[in-house]
């Protein structure tokens, strides 16, 4: 069971364009394309006469024309047009429409009852869009429940050993982590006073000298996870609440479940030092592509194990309290929503 | 639920020969092949020992020895021979045995009762065995319902978009029909009264002038369609129930239930001009069997999403009438069996 | 359902090493390595933790460490250290450990209730293991339930036509078979005395003249077949009950269920004549890997259509006796289970 009545990221700004992009959402089959003014549109991928996917269509302006047929469905999902054009259009000719906004570099969808579709409950992803700050990232499509994602995101410490041949290291399974869950809010949080940078951050504080260091993971319920990451000179007094005094970065995760054992997976980094320096833009991305890959080799690994061992159960050790707070909302949230 | 007191095709005449051929009709797997005389024999696919299935076996005069342990089955399905050859073989060691009859170019099977099976009412395919016709055609595994075919065939608007890049026309769209159903038949006319045509049929009729153009779609129950199609000069007053005054073809589709969700698709054009011209039958075959290529990818993508909106229905236009009639045929023919 | 509390081959000998290897045996995925002293360990293939394979962990010493968190479990499946290396094991985080053993060549394995497991009661390859013995062989994957190759097995009449271009050949079908079953013990004995020995045996015996040739298939149940060939001269007086006059050999088939249509072969042969023969054995291997695969086309094929053929029965022939009676016995070890 999915929350429904919540947003998702159904892709990127630069995925959807004017050409139809089939995306199956919370098990429900989505053809998203944009208007001539950029108005992203999501309809059931379905045609209304004979459920042929709209995604293989033909764009006509603004509507889409079923390519079996020729009914021609509008953007919000009303046919307007008949095989046979002399034949008026019943009004129950049509497919359902989604509310779709665009927002922070995603277009957004709502799945659920759209009576209830309030675009100011879209999770804030104000440094994917804010002028300050660079924002850049990739898609992944995953085959495994999209909880097992906010559980590997709200628990940095496998980093030692799923990236060990990249980013992962020791001290960051010794630091110790605070977890606080406030409502549909959790967060984790690793602070590491007084240490020696890592190569990555010192090259992009470009100075010397002992840093602050911090982890803290936001979860977004119902399925994204930012993590503010960075380091600050010692001497710069950053602190948990205020760490602007040195170079910052946002992980932005946004998991959309395709179906039960499937999910989207749309990462990036945002960050606010340097950001004018394209070539550092692409070679991120490119290392965080490859950092979540080998994420996504353990998680799909662990849902066939899942599959398979269906007597067995998932434990929770300490460093888990993120996730099980996370997924404690989730329940909640699915709760309320039968 | 299938129609299984009938006669399905089980395979074209030339592809049925002394070894053995596979083939799972309405669900049951069937092995195919041809004793000396030519006879076509159907067997259930399965030795009665240990259900090795008998495709897999050797060909001994008409009769068939399993690979496994060599039981010798005969066409009738019985077995005459025991792996300890000196073993009397109990007359309840059998197989089931289809009736089958090669009739129109096509071997027919009766996959239900046997008693029931009357050759007199195997579909009338005259024109694929008449001397003054010529036919010839091919065969396609497709993905889908056979009904989806039937809707299919049963209403030729969608050439207008499924073939815009062969046969499809506006035309069409715009030509009014005519469906009748009577007892089990069901037929779509499409009259096109003093029109110019189109290259193909210009090209066989072989005379300038203005035309009437015909496409009348039978349906032959439970699961052929058979289409009129042709051109007649307006001067040669062809008529809706005479029409052999110019070229006339008929498109023959005829499809076999494997399982729910997958069928055999034969096809193929019999027409009555240049009859003797094998170097047009050749080039139509391989252009007809590009445009029903078409069909199937259509088909196949409207199957998957049957099956990934279970809560949608289909919806029927004034288009899908002949669809609609021939469906309630089937419905009530299997209602009839049970 | 299988019989869980008895002993099964979980890989050869030279399969297993300090390097885990991943292995479903009836149904429960399992991950076998060794310590450094060469003991045999098999463990529940998901950690305690989250359910990764532990097959995909990092060997340290005699434990293994899970890739995605570091949790460490010992060769008892009990966790030795947590993620955060400074918290403390609770006992209850623990995989589940199986009885392994070791013996003649293979690695054994108890799937059921550990309190039963009683070692006396592994079947008695020693053929396998016996110095005066050579033995080697391999293994398949073969997608079948491990029953049918035991009524394949125990069966020898299929080798004239399933073997028939290597060791099949019509004399085998010929000659008598009595079939005895006394307790969980079935043997089928096929004496053909005073014959021409065909040329593999004629070429081990390096001897001239007519010999009794055997072969005796005990089943060990619930999965293993051993097969008593061999043959030697009418002069040296060899019975059914001691016939080591001439040369002989053990055919090994040791079938592992995976789950309920797929399963382990393990195969091989051991023999008594030329053992110090390396070039012999690794030719002989080849043979016997080539026929092998030749029932593993078959098995593969039949269980195929058992499942496309659910209302149709196997039917037992007298050559099926010995079968028979093995799958009583299996029935009757899976009742006393319940």
């Amino acid at each position: 069971m999915f929350v429904k009545n919540h947003w998702y990221v159904a892709g990127w700004d630069y995925e959807i364009d004017q050409r139809p992009l089939a995306r199956t959402i919370c098990g429900e089959p989505v053809v998203l394309y944009r208007k001539f003014d950029r108005t992203p549109v999501g309809l059931r991928d379905a045609c209304p006469h004979r459920l042929l996917p709209l995604s293989m269509g033909i764009k006509e302006g603004d509507n889409i024309r079923c390519r079996y047929h020729g009914l021609l469905i509008d953007s919000d999902g009303a046919a307007v047009e008949m095989p046979v054009r002399s034949e008026r259009v019943h009004k129950s000719v049509c497919t359902k429409a989604y509310p779709v906004v665009e927002r922070h570099r995603f277009v957004w969808i709502w799945i659920g009852d759209s009576a209830l579709a309030d675009p100011s409950t879209i999770p804030d992803f104000w440094p994917c869009s804010d002028p300050k700050w660079t924002f850049d990232g990739g898609y992944y499509h995953i085959r495994c429940d999209y909880r097992l994602v906010i559980d590997n995101l709200m628990d940095l410490s496998h980093e030692t050993y799923v990236h060990q041949g990249s980013i992962g290291q020791h001290e960051i399974l010794n630091a110790p982590i605070e977890t606080n869950a406030t409502g549909n809010k959790v967060t984790v949080t690793r602070w590491m006073p007084n240490i020696d940078a890592p190569p990555f951050w010192r090259s992009a504080l470009k100075k010397q000298g002992p840093v602050d260091r911090w982890q803290i993971c936001h979860f977004l319920a119902p399925s994204s996870v930012i993590i503010d990451v960075g380091v600050a000179l010692v001497t710069a007094g950053a602190t948990i609440d205020e760490h602007d005094q040195g170079v910052r970065g946002f992980v932005i995760d946004a998991m959309t479940p395709e179906d039960e054992t499937t999910s989207h997976y749309f990462w990036g980094m945002a960050r606010n030092f340097d950001i004018d320096d394209a070539g550092f833009t692409a070679r991120f991305k490119q290392q965080q592509g490859g950092v979540f890959m080998e994420d996504v080799a353990i998680l799909e690994a662990q849902q066939r194990s899942l599959l398979l061992n269906p007597t067995l159960k998932l434990k929770a050790f300490s460093i888990d309290t993120g996730g099980v707070r996370a997924r404690q909302v989730i329940d909640r949230m699915v709760a309320a929503q039968e």
